[in-house]
């Protein structure tokens, strides 16, 4: 096994302890929250797209989980000096940066499967993408950490370099492979596919530049400062290619169940909530529209 | 950075702490709760506003979680002395203002939310609404911080009122804009709506009041005394702005679910329960109404 104690910084300051307290502190608040609301709103979408809500917010889950470690652990790593002002020094216990790897290796995955479940190819085409996809990024991730254990330029440019491979191989299958079957596919969901990669690459591409930072080199990134950027990098990003995005997808999900089902359109500005003929809510008395009744859809009222 | 030793007060009499200790516990049991009821209340209110109730149970539960952190940091920043009557020093552990304000960068927009997404304004208009809100009270939060974490009067002068500018932001477009909209409402939407506001605004003014308390000077604001009243005021706000405040959206929710839907009408004070023919309370015999047993439709009252 490799020894990981390089990566360990010997002291902080109080101010850049705090800071990067705080982030952990605000990461666990976003992700733990956002995971509880979409838990909680699941009913709010169509049946079709409850997976993509459902995943989206394990993948949330999982992350506060591993926050709630790293916080606790970076407190044992760094605890506090003889006074409030005085510097953070390292302790016996290792800060220790397996807790990401370990998420990202769980939710980059599924981060894949609640995209390609919100875009409702249809599941011989969700298949062929999701077998490409899920491996391809577990390899990314997997081959990523043995360079993290390293402040090193040599070993932390190698399995970064490594690590990329699968990412392009990613890019392919989202930006060639999948563009090949948009064609089947109507105007508007051709332009959610195409807006949640996008979302998705851009988001991803925070975690190879805070990867990057302990070995950019000179006094600042390869010490103290480069340890800070890099929590605060990961940190930001993990918030939001997580919490961000499964509000994304949430939204998403909720504008495809309101073209699919008018009684998920809450919207009623247009045409006001009145009694109509037979005492309900005009909105049940849209053509085809199933009305709802604590989220329950009365099984006989297809045939009124 | 700033330092930010300069608010921890270098001792608190075991009164004070007790006071300041039960108050933290209290907001905890406000906060924690409220969430939780609303979350198995959302049900009781029909789907349109079921957004605004559980935004308001997010709310209330990112508060409670940052109040276990404040709670068991004021433990730590001030641990018993010899005796149960001997003041509590403060130790080498900072007590971290810096949970209240990443609490409110979360919260303060999201109650924002809460309260637009009540109203029902229709997509557009709380769209229109919320791309200015949300950022305003955002920015609002930050650039009060900076002053937080001094206890001169010139720096918490300036950063107060820099955070000022974007408040004032806020009540123009609440009492500006929104009111030109108003028009086209109902008049009881437009009722709720003005109260909504105005207790949103009245209860926000308890906090500059608290963020000013050490500042006021004397012996007794710039001190210990200051302290305890920071604290008093900020725990109370908090449960007022966000557990009280978010019962009243979800009254808000229920009453209008009432006017929408007779199915979530509970008033049986005139037309008292009494099983009908059919062996359903006689409220089914309303025209048009749709009865709701346990929460669910019952499967043949449509044909009935």
């Amino acid at each position: 096994m490799v020894q990981a104690a390089a990566v360990n910084i010997p002291s902080l300051s109080a101010t850049n302890f705090a800071t990067v307290y705080n982030l952990f502190s605000l990461a666990i608040a976003c992700l733990l929250f956002t995971s509880l609301y979409l838990v909680v709103s699941q009913r709010q979408v169509v049946r079709e797209y409850r997976t993509a809500v459902v995943v989206s917010a394990t993948v949330c889950g999982i992350a506060a989980y591993h926050y709630f470690r790293i916080f606790n652990n970076f407190q044992e790593s760094y605890p506090a000096g003889a006074t409030i002002d005085a510097p953070h020094t390292l302790s016996n216990i290792e800060f220790n940066e397996g807790y990401r790897y370990v998420d990202w290796l769980l939710t980059v995955p599924l981060l894949l499967l609640e995209t390609v479940a919100v875009m409702a190819l249809g599941r011989a085409a969700s298949k062929k993408l999701l077998v490409k996809l899920i491996p391809a990024s577990a390899l990314m991730i997997a081959l990523g950490y043995p360079g993290e254990l390293s402040n090193e330029l040599g070993p932390r440019l190698l399995w970064g370099t490594l690590s990329t491979i699968p990412f392009l191989y990613l890019l392919y299958v989202l930006f060639v492979e999948l563009s090949r079957s948009l064609d089947r596919q109507p105007p508007e969901v051709v332009h959610t596919i195409k807006m949640l990669r996008l979302a998705l690459v851009g988001l991803w591409g925070v975690y190879p530049i805070a990867y990057l930072f302990p070995v950019l080199g000179g006094d600042f990134f390869g010490g103290e400062g480069g340890f800070v950027l890099k929590q605060v990098g990961y940190s930001l990003a993990d918030i939001l290619a997580k919490a961000a995005y499964g509000l994304a997808i949430y939204k998403v999900a909720r504008v495809r169940s309101r073209l699919a089902d008018p009684a998920y359109d809450d919207d009623h500005a247009v045409e006001p909530v009145a009694a109509g003929a037979d005492g309900l809510p005009a909105r049940t008395a849209v053509a085809g529209s199933t009305p709802v009744v604590n989220g329950h859809a009365p099984k006989a009222s297809r045939t009124s």
